[in-house]
């Protein structure tokens, strides 16, 4: 049994972060899957998706983690192809990753009771973003 | 076709990497499944997973170069929040990521000659921890 | 409904970035999965998969950025053991990730316009490098 739907998103730009559970947990009710994986990607390159304690704190460090690591600024190669400031942003978006697996049973997500399902805006302006969530698994009882 | 089961762990505290390899193996064998994907997740936000050569050398290196990039100390915000002094454990928890997925192949993992699966705890203090597996796929033969 | 190939892949060594989109989306077509999840994975630790826009400029920016925050020549403790000077690529493909989930639609894998499905090689010599592509879902029409 496989559930697809989509969840929009309207950032206000580098550095959002977007809890997406209550979402996520939606489109696994609504496919009716008891058991099984919620798998949730973001279309594009310069946005990222993983788990994190939705607070206002961790919300300012992890964008502030990733700026320092990675900061914008610095001389990227990429801004020799395209010259739009945002190279930071992609390689910010590639290393937390794009894609997550989290597992589902009796028709609910299985999360610590401090834990999210996050969208990290990494790009430097608002963006309208898609997340496709893919709900495999197996229908039990209903 | 789908299978769970939950690994439970006690870890030491932060640093401490755990080689999962045998356990998901045996969840794996439980299943029955021949062909498909183990997807492991770990509940709680200061844990991770992922698959490095676990070896005592690495074993070190992993949990310091973490600690280098997002050192506990430093002025984070999660602390105005918590003041639990762990935030570079939820910081490199979700770097690292908390999914992940090993395919499956005559009802046996397939990984690398010195390629492991692990969980590292990223949290301060030492942990009882719940990974949760789930085996999809298909069961050919047995 | 699983179906499963592996990709053969010669790099050039440590930095080599790869574009797989067409190859992983040969093995979707060949599934007939319309609706589903395509999984990659990397066999062995020292190369890693995630998306990117595939283009020169940050195909250098990605192994110069992992070259930075995890250099090769510090004194890692893996050299202890084997002394192979490949520490640093052991280190930078844990962080990035072996596994990666790209959703399918009709068919068809969905990806950004700009968002590429990429190996990259960490490891500091050439390599013969095996992914492993699981198409996990349901087969509607065909």
């Amino acid at each position: 049994m496989v559930y697809r739907k989509h969840i929009q998103l309207h950032t206000s730009g580098h550095g959002d972060l977007h809890d997406l559970s209550e979402a996520v947990l939606r489109v696994v009710e609504q496919s009716k899957v008891d058991c099984g994986v919620a798998h949730i990607f973001v279309i594009g390159s310069t946005g990222a998706v993983g788990t994190i304690e939705y607070e206002p704190g961790l919300a300012a460090d992890l964008p502030d983690t990733l700026d320092r690591l990675i900061p914008p600024g610095r001389h990227y190669q990429h801004e020799q192809a395209w010259g739009d400031g945002n190279a930071h942003s992609h390689l910010q978006a590639t290393l937390l990753g794009a894609s997550l697996g989290v597992p589902v049973e009796n028709g609910r997500l299985i999360l610590g009771t401090y834990q999210q399902i996050v969208f990290l805006e990494c790009d430097t302006r608002p963006r309208e973003r898609t997340l496709v969530v893919t709900v495999v698994g197996e229908v039990k009882r209903r």
